[in-house]
């Protein structure tokens, strides 16, 4: 297994086979086939074998896979089998809406500090959460190691605010400001825009 | 052109190009070119232009584009030179965020209602909304016509929700529960979940 090479786009399939399969395994099922998993999903069977047989032979043909052992594998490949320290930047609406969201935790991620530039927020409480100056995105973040930034800032401070995340060594961020970020070939950025999600669908209607 | 044919992947970008052609018409520019609005989106020059000329000629060559008047087309194109209006049903720190989220309207869409099983919730403000039982989805939606709703239930309900949702003729729904929801084939779903995003992202750090 070469991970370089596997396409970015089965990359992106996996999280959503972890997902359903989670869900699976808290709801006590211990195998499944790729057809259940892919009526799930809305993948097709042959798509999801292809799809994971790219990492190993994880299935038994006649039994399926084992859920629990699909599941070690899929968190080992998206190296979530250990939880990923994250910084948030922006402590508006969206901010404190992802601040109280409980699905990170149980999925490898946590929260570590919550940043603001706005002096009037610096200090405000979001549940265990004092927000924090941005001017100390850099001492914080590189004393902490911390690789990954969910920014939920206005689109007119996201470019810099992403320059300053990456000068303190984040390589990954989620961005919900509706604009396009410039980030160097080594760092990753997927995007959170609900109008373009939108935008997506109405060709269709 | 023939809508049926043009690949949903293609459909995928238009609403990033579209966002950041809106942003330069802000910045008062008026014309540019596929380098430099690839440069913006992160996407070579030459994937434009041919996704671009999928549905036309809209640029010069030599002159480039005029930024109005793909404006123009691209909202055309995606039906987005309209107001659409969408239901929101889950009234929890996502649903709130949402609400008062300024960045649907001057994008085709605007929220008229705001739906929440939890009856402690119905008669809630939020902003200028009053959140509304559940129930009432049916009725309101089909005589108002709306054809798009955002769903930020927990993931137990989410299915029923949709499967509601789809009866009152929602049409496209933007999915914010960390589940896959089965829905006809006349029906589109896009997914907003953080934490498959934040793990599509860890398995190259």
């Amino acid at each position: 297994m070469n991970a370089e090479k596997i396409p970015d786009i089965i990359i992106g399939r996996l999280p959503v086979y972890l997902r359903a399969l989670q869900r699976m395994a808290d709801n006590g099922i211990k195998t499944t086939s790729s057809q259940e998993l892919g009526e799930h999903v809305g993948i097709s069977a042959a798509q999801i074998r292809k799809d994971i047989s790219q990492f190993g032979e994880f299935g038994k043909q006649g039994t399926g896979y084992s859920i629990a052992y699909l599941l070690d594998k899929l968190r080992e490949i998206l190296k979530v089998d250990r939880i990923w320290d994250v910084a948030l930047v922006g402590a508006g609406d969206m901010g404190h809406a992802l601040a109280r969201y409980q699905g990170f935790t149980n999925r490898g991620f946590r929260i570590v500090a919550i940043f603001d530039s706005d002096k009037t927020k610096v200090g405000q409480k979001i549940d265990e959460f004092v927000v924090e100056d941005a001017e100390k995105i850099p001492e914080r973040l590189k004393s902490a190691g911390v690789k990954i930034a969910m920014l939920t800032v206005p689109a007119t401070s996201a470019q810099s605010v992403a320059d300053k995340l990456i000068q303190a060594g984040v390589k990954a961020i989620l961005n919900y400001a509706p604009i396009s970020l410039n980030v160097p070939n080594n760092v990753k950025v997927q995007y959170i825009d609900p109008s373009t999600h939108l935008q997506r669908m109405t060709y269709y209607l």
